[in-house]
């Protein structure tokens, strides 16, 4: 977590894929999660000595897998995969339900094939039993599986009493259009990869694992910008064109642990070192936002829409100066502007770090585009990370005319399994 | 065309993304399209000296863009770009028909509008008026953008007599499973790139400029594996877990062009050097798929899954021994087998290219995956290519039961633009 030499790890707070941090972790005795295939300032590098085993590697006269096929994520560590990991191209996110019948035990059963099938195609492996290939070929690709628990698994499985209260329900907003049946679920599973098929094969692995003990309940499709299409030491950008993400807080931040996971004496005892993520489905209305000219653009967001700084100046890391004001005596950063309402000094600091997935898919049937934000943000606690910053936001945004929250989801994610156990064990066997 | 030291290349029939040959097409005195960018054997390269020009080089600071983002393939040439260019990790497929009232003068203002974006995009210049700024940052990451006419644009432009016999509608097949609404259209885009915002960035910018002129008729989206995610020497695969485009042309085959391509002088004129798409979004049945055998699976392909070779033995690229027979008597590529039935040999010679994507569209409303191929084959007669080889597969394709054509489309598909020229000029303005 000390790699600060990579403008884009300072900016957006995930980890570069270069970096490759080993931290033995007290609580489980196994090294945290690394990235192999290390490489140049430029995240490329040709034969990478870290490419992963598995079947990728069998193949008679295979050339070597270029960084973007061999760079791998460790299943085992602290804290699950998927959650400070440099953002992947393609991403899976799907909810199931257990089935009529299954509880405790059988959800136990599945989180521990699930955990099995994460560790092997996280290392470029087959799955167990009966492997469609989709993957062969091909290197773990930075594949990340990750796993969580919705308020209604608790119900389910007879465990009330291990229920966060972080995960109450998350409060009404009146800019809610939220679809039910694409909220929630019982168990939530969020898949990354830096190749569409590495994601594909894991999706279909982990549908299988779900057997008769579980059923998908909602399942959602999401990119990020490839490796490589850009060296630019910025974050992303959305699909509204805006950069997205600035004001993440950074892994060298002092409190950057504190604010994303459950302390090791946290509660309930099973979310050590775990973390909660709200999943939001946010469409953007493209028609009517790629309709304003680029100054309204600005105003909407506060910032400018070529290099991310503030409308008060500075480039995009420069502190919003949010009493600036112009020749007419209003606000430079117009005071609903979205950069103004969620700027983290106001908001308790920047609670919870923002790790999204870009989605489209087609045209809705309104005719416009179904595209916009698979907002993920994890943190310690969503009562001061999501909750306040979206009062706020429900309460006077600029963006809200443009954007439209059609599904929502409060997971809990525990920490990361120790070798030898599955993610959710200590909640399970607790 | 020259470059057989890419094993890839070989066996797709496409263009490898670090090939640079550059040939001075007699009709158009312009160059033929190349990809800039030169890389490695494993096609990846730090800090290209080709690095596109535009707005991904404006930032002060940046660091050169990796091979991935300054692949660049060129707008102007003897043949559209998407055609023979190496497959694309990202695809938007989009149809237009011309909006009522719009004729022959609004299509050909279209088209050129079209063109002159392209151009730009494929350079990393932003689109001329309103850029989004979605792609800004990234280099063209090769786009191709690809334009083509369906037989109902002839009707509405009063241009019947230049309407080649070969957009006449393809015959049914009896395992079609046709959606007209998202079939055929007046107009067909297909947009390709290795990254998912330069694709999604190149199709607002599309539709945006179709204006008043033409509406979306269809829009799907596509993907294959991301350049780097494996050095294997295969082909792609498909959703099935199959080797998928074995047997495409080669570009050193003698008759290449001949197969792919409008001659100099073929009929109508305006379509020389052009080729005919035919588009079929083939749904898998991917639930039904998974449930049978590896063995299983193989006898219904004809080849080895884990590396296409033909079940009568040998590599990808050995030719199938139609003839040989197993311990019981019976031929080890079954009579049925896919692979038996669609072999080039038998069906005129390998007379179309497949350049497919995969799609993956979450969940049907019938609970299983609505995931498969977009399949996109090349040929210069329809006739010759894809009619009599899906003629043969209707009446008795074992893989028939796990696929479902679900759409369809066929383009004619207009030689490249000159420079100063428009796709499609000498159509619109002959």
């Amino acid at each position: 977590m000390t790699d600060q030499s990579t403008p884009k790890a300072t900016v957006s707070g995930l980890l570069p894929r270069q970096s490759a941090p080993e931290n033995a972790s007290p609580a489980t005795g196994v090294s945290r999660r690394r990235l192999l295939g290390t490489a140049g300032a430029a995240g490329i590098v040709l034969g990478a000595a870290g490419a992963a085993a598995g079947y990728a590697a069998a193949p008679a006269g295979a050339a070597p897998l270029t960084s973007l096929g061999s760079n791998r994520v460790m299943f085992h560590g602290k804290h699950q995969p998927g959650i400070t990991d440099a953002l992947q191209a393609c991403g899976h996110l799907v909810a199931f339900d257990l089935a009529a019948g299954a509880g405790r035990r059988e959800a136990a059963a599945l989180l521990r094939r699930w955990s099995a099938t994460a560790e092997r195609l996280m290392a470029g492996e087959p799955a167990t039993h009966d492997d469609t290939a989709v993957a062969r070929d091909a290197g773990p690709s930075s594949l990340t599986i990750t796993f969580g628990f919705g308020n209604s698994f608790f119900d389910r499985t007879n465990l009330q009493k291990q229920r966060p209260a972080a995960l109450d329900p998350l409060p009404d907003f009146s800019s809610d259009h939220l679809d039910k049946a694409r909220s929630n679920g019982d168990l939530w599973v969020q898949i990354g990869a830096d190749d569409a098929l590495v994601a594909f094969h894991a999706l279909r692995a982990i549908q299988k694992d779900a057997g008769g003990a579980a059923r998908v309940r909602w399942q959602m499709n999401g990119f990020n910008r490839s490796p490589g299409a850009t060296a630019h030491p910025m974050t992303a950008r959305n699909l509204m064109g805006q950069i997205d993400g600035t004001r993440n807080p950074k892994p060298a931040d002092a409190d950057f642990d504190q604010r994303l996971f459950v302390p090791a004496n946290g509660e309930p005892a099973w979310m050590a070192y775990g973390s909660y993520a709200v999943v939001r489905r946010i469409r953007m209305l493209l028609d009517d936002w790629e309709k304003l000219s680029l100054t309204q653009q600005e105003n909407v967001i506060g910032r400018r829409k070529s290099d991310g700084a503030p409308l008060s100046g500075g480039t995009e890391t420069t502190a919003m100066d949010l009493e600036k004001t112009g020749k007419d005596g209003s606000y430079v950063v117009p005071i609903n502007a979205h950069a103004r309402i969620t700027r983290p000094d106001q908001n308790g600091g920047a609670a919870m770090l923002r790790r999204p997935f870009s989605y489209h898919d087609g045209l809705g049937a309104d005719g416009t585009p179904d595209a916009g934000l698979l907002f993920i943000c994890w943190q310690a606690d969503p009562l001061r990370g999501f909750v306040p910053v979206q009062r706020k936001l429900d309460r006077g945004d600029a963006l809200s005319e443009y954007i439209r929250h059609e599904a929502s989801g409060l997971f809990a994610v525990p920490g990361g399994a120790a070798k030898g156990e599955y993610v959710g064990q200590r909640l399970l066997e607790g």
